[in-house]
């Protein structure tokens, strides 16, 4: 999508070194635009683990590349494919939840580990990540093709009325490679002149939506008011919410879903007030493996810095203020689960389908084969 | 209760000079306290408009002594009259939602135009004041004692493992004149020896519960950790909350209750999860007249720059930053209505009941001849 009008993906190979990836910076975002070399497997771990980067995509894409560098760093024969082995476990202790990370990279490094030799590796790696590369954001766009029709559909029960959507944290293109999952139906009905205005949750600690959310939909000229997390389930008892979207970091079998820390409470405030809750997601954030979302995920516990100060702008300065007494304590939960029965459908590049292990398997039937 | 040791209440007359009232300016909480003096209507004024103070009881009792102010600046006969009133509808205007601005100062200005010249009007607006706000302390202590019992016998069914409390907002002491309305139970049984935990949203924007629950919590020694709105409906799942306690800032005769915005949020989980969800009030806070909380009680929607911005501490100075790109808009409702079916019980300074209109009567019988 575009940042002051010029076309942007989240990560790329620099031109003319393909031994060096770029990445936006995410955590100067809205204040400033500073884009990143990452060069060295360490580089990449650290992006990931400390947020440079975020969005189960995204984080995916990241990883990929990152195990790519490993391999151009590692020595040939055997002794390569420990370093390969053990770069790969470094990426993945990064963060536990998205389970993208785990996906993605485990496909790369089945592959690589067939390689015969150093150069062979490298040409697997490369070649493997740029093909997921592009067909996840293939799957982004995908995704806001079926999306559009559900926002088409209630524009026109509206009378053409602006159709309001809120959404939490950053599901949107800075969390993928391009288009975002739950912004991707936002940015097609746009994009085709269907009025839209989106609630954005700020979402609390790392304030994922004012920072990214709104820039994003600011810079693609989306009309869209900024709301604190407290707001959505007064505007939903007041009919001023037409439609959910979100996107997942990890769903389950049985269509449980784990997002960003306070989606479960829009889904309860949505199912109170029966307003439609979509769970926007590639297949690649499906845990097949799982069934029960609240026992089975992992939910990822950050530091308490993340909830007693935040970070923003003051005298040109992007600094972080303290917001509580120095020596109260804090806890930070990344994500939350939202059980399968409160999301009103799923939709996924293959199409929309019901929050079940059922409606799942409609729209993957290979998977059949995989019941644990 | 206590600051660093010493004894507050949280407004009070000057020492030595009955013509100035002093109050802690919350604003600067809990990184600076300090006291301010209010001398003329207007300060009063703005110290409830721009928050200064802030709970619905600490806002009658600013406002009443606000009236006496008054009836010390105003001329004496007819003149004089038109001044009070001219100064209450002032008052009134500061704040829509909380109850008590409007009821503390309608029984004082009732009392105050049978006063037959200046003096008696001054020491009439003195007395009733000094009077309700007595009562008012006296309310939040009564709270106390029976919610209480609730934390004892949970506390029993734990073998005495701490109770998990969740508050929202700070209907705390500082809300108040004393005890606090949500946390007079909580200051009771962890004075009594039961161990207690209380979990603090931060409550945004303009969070008071990580400035001020937090702070009022710290300094009385009760344990507490910090959480930012999101991350309540994730504990409740996991059995980590027993008990929700909140405030109200008005609450209808049929049991609905308009309390800072993201407490219905809180509600549903608790609904969801079966934890009990305690909604403590003085009956200052009751509207008898109305039924509907959603379609009846206007809720407030304050400047959108308590949105973009948050306050905090830097460099040892308190600052605002900016969260949100700067053309971002921002919506900023101060309040949300929880219907009375998701509250387990209210409890007053009468006692605990059933958040219905046959339940409040039984607490309030003289009411059933006020049925609108």
């Amino acid at each position: 999508m575009k940042i002051d009008g010029q076309h942007f993906r989240t990560i790329w190979l620099k031109e003319n070194d393909p031994t060096t990836v770029q990445i936006i910076d995410q955590r100067f975002l809205p204040h400033k635009l500073i884009i990143e070399d990452l060069k060295k497997t360490e580089d990449f771990v650290n992006a990931i683990r400390e947020m440079h980067v975020r969005g189960a995509p995204l984080i995916g894409g990241t990883a990929v590349l990152g195990l790519y560098i490993a391999c151009l760093e590692a020595p040939d024969g055997e002794q390569g494919l420990n370093y390969i082995t053990e770069a790969l476990s470094r990426l993945r202790a990064t963060r536990p939840t998205a389970v993208d990370l785990f996906s993605w990279t485990e496909r790369v490094f089945q592959e690589v580990i067939k390689g015969q030799d150093k150069e062979e590796r490298i040409s697997i790696a490369l070649q493997m990540s740029k093909q997921l590369i592009e067909e996840s954001a293939e799957h982004c766009r995908m995704i806001g093709t079926y999306g559009f029709d559900l926002i088409k559909s209630i524009s026109e029960e509206n009378n053409g009325a602006p159709v309001n959507i809120l959404t939490h944290c950053n599901a949107g293109w800075i969390a993928c490679i391009d288009y975002g999952t739950a912004t991707s139906p936002i940015y097609a009905a746009h994009d085709a002149g269907i009025p839209v205005h989106v609630w954005v949750d700020e979402t609390r600690p790392r304030n994922q939506g004012a920072r990214l959310t709104a820039y994003e939909l600011g810079q693609h000229g989306v009309p869209h008011t900024v709301i604190v997390d407290n707001v959505g389930g007064h505007l939903m008892q007041h009919g001023m919410v037409d439609l959910v979207f979100v996107g997942s970091d990890r769903t389950t079998r049985q269509g449980d879903v784990a997002n960003k820390i306070g989606t479960y409470l829009k889904a309860l405030a949505a199912n109170d007030n029966n307003v439609p809750f979509y769970v926007t997601l590639p297949h690649s954030s499906i845990d097949w493996d799982l069934r029960d979302g609240l026992s089975e995920i992992p939910i990822e516990e950050r530091g308490s810095e993340e909830v007693k100060y935040i970070q923003g702008l003051v005298d040109g300065e992007i600094k972080k203020v303290l917001l509580t007494p120095p020596q109260s304590p804090a806890l930070n939960y990344g994500f939350d689960v939202t059980p399968a029965k409160y999301v009103t459908g799923i939709i996924t590049e293959r199409g929309i389908c019901e929050a079940s292990e059922e409606g799942l398997l409609k729209l993957y039937p290979e998977q059949q084969l995989a019941v644990k």
